[in-house]
């Protein structure tokens, strides 16, 4: 379970059980494990934290708990301090995806990182911001940027695993069909319009032209299916057999 | 309140009103104002939304309730449905920050644009997601990707704001102070020096050269601030006045 290719999450003086159970499993959303409590007030193994935690319960199992802040990042080298408003600290401010990205290549060179949260009511407090190396901030709406303590684990998590995969800007699915080659659709087009044709006054009409312009647009900017084309000469069969005296 | 250069954020369905509440959160958070849904199963006004929704209730409020699907997008000319899941959809599959981008940029072409979110339990239905121009996939851990509503609100109006601010990825946030200029750390560094090379057989120690190097690196790396600089000057005077004999 313990990986050290990855930041801990580290959560001062947590209030809510319900909060740590919610944060486990925001950490298990993002590939995280490592949680560390420090002075919890209630328990992080009672029936609420496991039951918020969502199927996370073995990061709550496993979460080490410490009675300061400086015990629960004593092994580590490299701390961010997680912050809604600026504080009176002289102190780098990232971005969270500025940051995910510098934890990864600090961890890529075994600097063991970690991320600090504070209690939910004040957030973290000055003695445990200078600790850190430096501060986290979420870029969020200035008029609403109080978040509830998992979804700051949730925004903070997301941009770190964010930069764990190559997750794909955009992919066409098209499950168990394939894309049709133009030579297919053009196919289409051309029986679909003769279609037409065979109907009344199509090819008589002024606006042939630019409907046929149009229809072809219409099908091939929609990089169709094999499966989607065989419904559509379905549908053409169809409406060819059943027209209206 | 309304803007209408943002995407509509869609409820299909919501069960739960504390979920409502904290979505309006999660919108607010991220600068989102148009609140639609689809046949709320409960209360949208109900105290516990109001108070889930921690300082957000205009966005309830001002929410627009639709009894289906069709009726909540009719105005809007561009559609993503979010799922957790893949779906048999031949459709494009875009991740929560390229659909981001996208709909940025359509947004500034005055195309309106709309995001739908299922209910908690089973997600968006096939039915919604076929009305969609394409899916948004927010990218987890897929051994645990299920979000709680909220949370996928939260993550994909994110990955929008970001969008919409320049957010400079890190700042030395100096607040009333300001940085050191070299002439003033080679000051500093020289008088440290000179205390030193007054105390005892400092100058003479073989080591002597590498601990001004290494002071040099440690004290030029950091990036002082002129108040920083003061308090080690203080800090210096004081061992000086209060050696132990």
């Amino acid at each position: 379970m313990m990986r050290f290719n990855q930041p801990s999450i580290i959560l001062v003086e947590p209030q809510l059980a319900e909060n740590v159970g919610m944060s486990a499993r925001a950490m298990m959303n993002c590939g995280l494990y490592d949680l560390r409590l420090v002075h919890p007030r209630e328990d992080h193994l009672s029936e609420k934290a496991i039951s918020a935690s969502s199927g996370a319960e073995k990061i709550l199992q496993n979460a080490k708990i410490f009675s300061t802040t400086e015990e629960a990042i004593a092994d580590l080298e490299q701390i961010y301090a997680t912050t809604a408003r600026r504080r009176d600290m002289i102190k780098p401010v990232e971005t969270a995806s500025y940051a995910a990205q510098n934890m990864t290549q600090a961890l890529s060179q075994d600097i063991r990182c970690g991320i600090l949260f504070g209690p939910e009511r004040t957030g973290l407090h000055n003695d445990d911001v200078c600790l850190a190396n430096a501060i986290i901030e979420i870029p969020l709406n200035p008029e609403h940027c109080s978040l509830n303590l998992s979804q700051a684990v949730l925004l903070v998590g997301y941009e770190w695993y964010k930069r764990q995969i190559e997750a794909p800007d955009i992919q066409f699915v098209t499950n168990k069909t394939s894309l049709a080659d133009k030579e297919k659709v053009l196919q289409f087009l051309k029986y679909f319009e003769d279609k037409l044709d065979n109907c009344g006054n199509f090819r008589q009409s002024e606006k042939h032209e630019r409907m046929i312009i149009n229809l072809r647009n219409i099908f091939t900017r929609n990089q169709l299916t094999l499966q989607e084309l065989n419904t559509l000469y379905g549908i053409i069969n169809y409406l060819d057999r059943h027209r209206p005296d």
